[in-house]
């Protein structure tokens, strides 16, 4: 099938997720037997309702390439939310009306399981409304919670730089623990601990930092928690503790319960992010002074120490994306196929699931990969996550000392539909 | 003079305050006529009012090279503030024992300007007692804040970290803004926004980050502050913005005000640091999401992205130490003297300052390095800043993926006076 191609960002970026829309394009430019065109959606499924395509064959060859080393999402990302398919076609209709209108027959779309089941769906209706086109889903997440992909594209770099940036806070943790005794450091992921778990890494001996791993796949306990950081400074004075943002009980996020934590000293309530909670838990109850860490959006950005291994597994599951639709499938997510016994002999490959087994699925950190007290990770779960945090990715640095990453022109096409009214 | 030396750390860590220590140690060690032994103190002066001190001379000599690459401080810090020396004698009366037990007549302190007072007092008091030793500092401090001396060890490798950070998160918020339109950013240096300032680098052009900066030395505005946010958002569409811990206006910090800022829906008082309470404004007066990074110790401590520049003015400056106390002087603080005309011809060389000159001062961002509106900086801040974020510190990496860093094995000397009781 001959016709054009887009290709899509969406969701929270990662430092490697433009590396997989660069395999995509270098690959589908080398194919225009099959793709006439390479489009760009800008701002993912935004781009493709709004009609804000660009032709990316008229980038320069050089930017296309600096995709590689430069992170967050160049095409520009989305987290806009698609109405229920069942409830209101009108977002999807849209959607073939301009891939209809721009003669695109191929849709690639990097992103977590929501934009596979948006991949799938559009995919689907194009379908009944007799529009030949595939879908084909690029892994991204730094959450790593898809299924059917051993891991996700964008977990080894923010692993790699998360577990380093809590080596070096707990440098300074061991330097001032005469007076900063405890250090919390709040990691991303909602509703699964892998950033979490892979800090673990960092921790080469007893001594080292994180000495506490908390994870949203246990259930929180604020006593055993005091009592954890208790036994730990005991044990050797000092306590790092890695908390995933999604800590939770019985009762919902620990961080906006509290009761008398989440309380200023005249009974006010107070909100905010969990490392903040447990900074106040540990003052209050611990009795030891407490810092509080929040990488924030700078961990899923830090291509300036970003896995050489991450990034290139990122490209060739855009390399593979374009080469499953020049091999007709369609409905389809590449995935990682793990190879080799453990660490020391790592190797992957790509597959492909069906877009739809993603859509549904969620891969949390299995029981296994966390000690039993349910306060930090086994062997197992680094043995899972070194080999993804191998080698740094090279990039270039001005003579100001600091990274130059690239832009996109964006030589955006001429709209040819009646422009959608309603919300962006 | 022949006698023993003793190194010490103080304050916050840095990235490179090991690599000054490093720079004292294999330089004293070499010049073993003048230097009988090398030792270090735990955790600055507290090390010495504890009699707790090791020999570096019996260190692994590939350990004390690590240093360079090593951040925080490896001999250990502290935050222990000596009695004031006209009401109390007895914390310097206890040191000056010390060093007189142990033929201690060198003292090397890296630290900043309450070390230098700190080793200004010693250094006399002893002289008082008739005990012949010499006190030289060594300048530490990410904050920039020291007097005398054209800028600080430490400094460049937090402005290298910060900045690139604070690009990468801009990504981020360029990728997301229909979701995520601003991003607030809390940067270290409480009194002093050179930190804050430092990040204007990362700004190339007008749409990259930082789109806003402010900084201590100008009184804050919660009015001007929204205005600057719009009038952004009406210009790129998204604002990053980089704020200093210290924030402040006539009533003091902002953080710890706010007003209906700083209450959430129940009228309940919130506190917190300044990223989050500006997040709360601009959500609520702006009306877009934003999100709120906090780097903490991280940022002081990153060695994985260190300045080369600044790592080798470090060393020169522990260098610079021994040599001045080889030359006789005593009772200064090593100074970094900036050769050159701009950031293109960019040198440094190293000079010599009274300890009571710079414990005495403090050294803000000077008016002309910020802009009229004061909400960013001049080019002349830029210039000043960017030589010294210039080149990476080489670092080990396991094959694990993350960084070497080393540790002292701190062969402590028999304690030989009576311990002292009290405070630690």
């Amino acid at each position: 099938m001959k016709g054009n191609c887009v290709v899509a960002q969406s969701g929270g970026p990662t430092a490697v997720i433009n590396a997989s829309a660069c395999g995509v394009i270098q690959t589908a430019l080398k194919h225009s037997d099959t793709f006439s065109a390479v489009y760009g959606a800008h701002n993912g499924i935004l781009g493709v309702l709004h009609e804000d395509l660009f032709d990316l064959g008229q980038e320069d060859p050089a930017v296309i390439e600096g995709l590689k080393r430069t992170p967050s999402a160049g095409l520009g990302s989305c987290r806009y939310k698609l109405k229920d398919l069942r409830k209101d076609r009108t977002d999807y209709e849209r959607i073939v009306e301009v891939f209809k209108t721009h003669n695109i027959r191929y849709f690639f779309y990097c992103g977590g399981n929501d934009s596979m089941d948006t991949a799938d769906k559009v995919s689907r209706l194009a379908g009944d409304m007799k529009y030949e086109m595939a879908a084909i889903g690029v892994p991204k997440t730094i959450d790593n919670d898809l299924a059917e992909t051993d891991h996700c594209p964008g977990y080894g770099s923010v692993a790699k730089y998360v577990a380093t940036a809590v080596m070096e806070a707990g440098k300074d943790t061991e330097a001032l623990y005469t007076a900063d005794t405890c250090t919390v450091m709040e990691v991303m992921g909602r509703n699964v601990g892998w950033i979490a778990a892979a800090t673990a890494v960092a921790q080469r001996n007893e001594e080292d930092a994180p000495h506490l791993i908390y994870l949203p796949e246990i259930s929180f306990s604020l006593d055993r928690f005091i009592q954890d950081v208790r036994e730990t400074l005991k044990r050797i004075g000092r306590c790092v503790v890695i908390a995933g943002e999604g800590l939770r009980n019985e009762k919902g996020y620990i961080a906006e319960q509290g009761g008398e934590f989440s309380q200023d000293a005249f009974g006010h309530k107070q909100l905010g992010g969990v490392a903040d909670f447990l900074q106040r838990v540990i003052e209050k109850e611990v009795g030891v002074k407490c810092r509080s860490n929040k990488l924030g959006t700078c961990q899923r950005n830090a291509m300036h120490f970003a896995s050489l291994t991450d990034r290139d597994e990122a490209y060739e599951c855009g390399v593979a994306a374009v080469q499953a639709a020049l091999a007709g499938e369609s409905l389809k997510m590449v995935t990682l196929v793990r190879l080799g016994n453990g660490p020391a002999d790592y190797a992957c490959t790509t597959g492909l699931a069906s877009l739809s087994a993603v859509a549904n699925g969620e891969k949390k950190v299995p029981r296994e990969f966390i000690n039993a007290a349910g306060n930090h990770v086994t062997q197992a779960m680094k043995d899972y996550v070194m080999p993804l945090m191998r080698g740094e990715v090279p990039i270039e640095i001005g003579s100001d000392g600091l990274p130059h990453y690239v832009r996109l022109r964006r030589h955006t096409l001429q709209q040819r539909t009646a422009q959608r009214v309603g919300n962006s």
